[in-house]
């Protein structure tokens, strides 16, 4: 008799932890229940091209420590077709699912996958499950997701070189961090970090708001400051401008930390510096607590698979390793709440959020 | 009016984390609540000695990153006296807090000193609120102690290291980490570090199932193996041994990671290494998710003093910050248990725990 | 009788081993020759104010690991002045350093502080020392300046982290790292992190040369490339530009990796994302070798001190701390050269210099 | 007509640095000589036992960051057989040497290695190349050698964490580096860790002159040392025993670090711990600053091959690549000079070096 047979694929932008995940879900699935993993390449492009092959544990071996992922991965749209492009995706995907006779497709994605592959159930009735995976840590249904660990392991580091140069030179030093929706990782490693302002896109900010911090800095003097600006942070006025007039407003300007330097030197005529810290954030190996929430997901993802626990996404849940529906998931972005204890926690220290408490 | 005016104090071994919740405690107090700290030297021996000061929120700025703790730590017993010490020293350490107006006196320790804590309160009748610190991460009612990340980044960078010298060698590392009780440490370590054999003091080990599992790699063709063992970790004939009997066996033989790597070389036959990673397991700056976790504790024990939510512990209860009661707390010793999720996860993805799953 | 006194101040961007090389130079200094330390504030901008404190050992106590610089830093102009400012700036400096009865000004700094120490000396008639910080690594006499060490470990870590994601997304990843006039850093930093383009300002690159590497990389199947710019490289035609019309060329236009991503992107098609490092590589603990570095290089400084070795430097030579004639160094950069080791062994190992070899 | 061949291997202990050594040499020779290299598995046992295979540019593409060695090692005698071995060792590796159609032997090793190749060279007149790897830096003709500055940068963060816990107990911390012949490695750590004791197997220690330097300190208030020991570290008495009277007296007694954590606790009555650092400062990712003495030496190597310079090894002199006859390097030691300026500078800031300076 065969083995039991599942795909697996990661898609969206790289982090770490995902190999490690990888490693844990094909043991596991091999040790623990004599099943067969199938790795696409360039996540769901890997399906529509047939470009596959069979992951046994030796393969997976000594890849728990390697950044990004052995499978590689790739923004494909499955839902949509470039013009002149004919082809029923979803119906192909099904076909390659039938033919290498899989039970289950497992996806370790951000947002977008984990939604195309809820949409890919409900459309040809595979099975799926999902593994959280981003450094924005913006996924609906679980309290963290693996690569955000790692990701405010980096950027605090910055955080603290660029600390000593704010104070040598009595300078405002602005980083911009990765985040376009939401300000988890703003947030963090801006209180690990010891910011004295985080800019969220959750929370527009007032420049005069954020100036009167710093000059109050200046007064007991200390006359730098940290100011940690996530990518998607909008002040008052431009959060809200209209949608459209929004994106032609934002495409003739710089990034968001260099308008909140700006904005920074004309409200306290102090001279400001900016660093964006970029794709850094996003790669190398992972850390001890990215590879072990990969792990402890990966191994509770290859139990869904025997106890065949489909259309959920693996999820910690009150500290501990659950699932979610995929409905649920789908669709949503998590953004930073009010009553977070991080925020009340920065807030009580004395960090300027953008805005009066 | 004067301001409401609060002891806080570090005991035990130091670790990561201490600062930042100091800094955290000291500056939610002064800026949220108008209260007033005052940090006594080298822990319960700063009371009995009167060596104390105001900490205002400069003393505590800048030290968020700053590894040990600016208030001193010390193992002073409390409840015991050495011969011609005649002093009452629970009774000096009421006259203190009455002498200093203390509403409640803060902790920051490890099972020892909240137990001390909780048997003042008792004794004496003050109030007082604990922090849960421990690289050991062993105690009750907590689900994490902050100092324990750090550990575990610490020792997954030195297991990565080995594992080059294991693998150019084909040599068995054993690498003995801290934990005398509880094998947290060497567990979470072991599964971040990719570790193969993994020995708890919460499982006493059968060398005949170590060696198995060593040799079966072998056969795979891996050569090399890491083996990860607690300090507290016994084989099942020691750990059948009578008590004092066993103390007066383990104080003639050096530590659990010497006695493991010679019972392997005896088992295998295969050339083992051993190394003691030491003190190097608790010191030095906090890693990003110390800081998070201290800061938040540190600001929530803070509200606590405020609400005069007195006779507890601030701790991590369902992945929240929240508090437990001190009584639950007092000697007890959090073990690893055996439907912890890591536990299973490391099991399912082959590792070896030192007897057959 | 009093002791010998002599000044010390830092002046110029700050950057990693400062501290090092002033806890080594007072420390010597006090110790081994009885000498007292005037340390002036904010650079030479501290002389003119009269803003200074003696230096004890107990005031570097501490200090050796710690990032930037305790004296602070400035980039005051003290052979120009603004309009309306009337002061005779060398005089003060005489004045300053007459009234303190010092008997040496002991500068750390790059090529302008070093400068502007040499031509005081020449005005004013003071005896000057001068050591040798930048991360650029430019200062000609001197094989090796501090900072350098700790800015090639920091780029090459995010060129670490960096090579997993253009890995595992089959992505140019251009890297943009400090240096306008000399490419040390990229160089270095480009050959440890394994570039496989590296771009300096001293040789002007042509774009097809490097889409002709990449493309046959990815004829080899490596359909990544990491390509490693310094800020101030230029194409072979923006380097052929009159020299007012470049400035006005690159005021309207992105920084040096931006043009090299866009300009990869038109002669390969290839997907090119961009990191700019910018001010981290110039923050932080240093690392062993600038502590080391300093400590030789302080420690040396005390000893010229002693020996009233002044109108120098301290260089490494040879390999070997030593010192050169101010007069040499002045007004100088050191540039890569064709026959430098690294430059031969980036080319030998097949790296590609943006220019045919 | 068939490629230049050359053998390649890696003896003695492992250490960073090693594969980015073989890496620029493949690399160089296939790309620069059109040479093809064979790689020996686990040193000179792979000749032995013609344990071998080409090494293509495609083989050593991405170990640059790789710790350990990807061919192997072992500490395999070849001029001296175990009883019932007849074997002529020398003459077999001339046959394979022949048999291969080798032009020459280039070695990877530390004292040991290279003189084996000498004596090789010598006995049945093959060509050989050495290249100088040991974190012990003790390898006469060379300034440095790989490994050393990974070695130093891991010792020196072990100090960094070590020195927060010695401040907050006001304890005397010890600390056992590698090094049994030569004390490189503990002065070089021990100056950039700022250890305020050190102590080398070239100065033999008087316990007396060190309790003197930590009460000295602890006078000043600072109520806590660091001491960094060799672990071929001897007092003046252990040092004028007969040698083996000394390796009887040695064996039974615990390594270096605990003698002397003891000796000071009888002299000063302070409170001690040890911490013996062990194989991990041996293993990992190789710094930055090994990646690249690595890259040169190995480019460097490939030249020689290529110009046919035999008989040497690859060396750092007067800081610059370069090559000494192997007739200097074999069967000495380099230590630590009186006059050596990392020494002089240790002394000058006060670090007491267990005798009077």
């Amino acid at each position: 008799m065969r083995k039991k047979r599942f795909g697996i694929l990661t898609a969206g932008g790289d982090c770490p932890g995902l190999n490690a995940a990888i490693r844990a879900i094909v043991k596991t699935a091999h040790q623990q229940y004599d099943m067969e993993a199938i790795g696409f390449q360039h996540g769901y492009k890997g399906i529509l091209d047939r470009d596959y092959s069979v992951l046994t544990p030796d393969k997976v071996s000594g890849i728990l420590t390697v950044g990004g992922t052995i499978l590689g991965t790739s923004r494909e749209k499955i839902f949509k077709n470039e013009p002149g492009d004919e082809r029923d995706k979803p119906g192909i995907i099904r076909e390659v699912y039938d033919e290498l006779g899989l039970e289950c497709l497992v996806v370790l994605g951000g947002n977008g996958t984990n939604k195309k592959a809820y949409l890919l159930q409900e459309a040809v009735g595979i099975n799926v499950i999902g593994l959280p995976k981003t450094i924005d840590n913006d996924i609906v249904g679980t309290e963290q997701c693996f690569g955000f660990s790692s990701a405010v392991t980096i950027a605090t580091e910055a955080i603290d070189r660029i600390h000593t140069t704010a104070h040598s030179h009595n300078r405002i030093m602005v980083i911009e961090l990765m985040g376009h929706h939401a300000g988890w990782l703003a947030l963090y490693a801006g209180v690990s970090g010891g910011g004295d302002v985080i800019l969220l896109p959750e929370i527009p900010y007032d420049i005069q708001c954020v100036a009167k911090a710093i000059n109050k800095r200046a007064q007991q003097g200390k006359e730098f400051s940290i100011v940690v600006v996530a990518e998607g942070a909008l002040s008052i006025r431009e959060s809200k401008m209209e949608k459209s007039k929004l994106k032609q407003y934002l495409s003739r300007r710089p990034s968001a930390g260099y308008r909140v330097a700006r904005a920074i030197e004309r409200a306290t005529g102090l001279e400001s510096r900016i660093t964006v810290l970029g794709y850094v954030q996003r790669g190398g190996t992972p850390n001890a607590w990215d590879r072990i929430l990969s792990t402890k997901m990966g191994s509770y993802a290859a139990e869904m698979l025997f106890r065949e626990e489909y259309g959920r996404m693996v999820a910690l849940i009150d500290g501990k390793i659950d699932s979610v529906d995929l409905a649920i998931v789908a669709d949503k972005i998590r953004y930073v709440d009010e009553d977070d204890r991080i925020l009340i926690a920065a807030r009580s220290i004395g960090t300027c959020l953008g805005v009066e408490a």
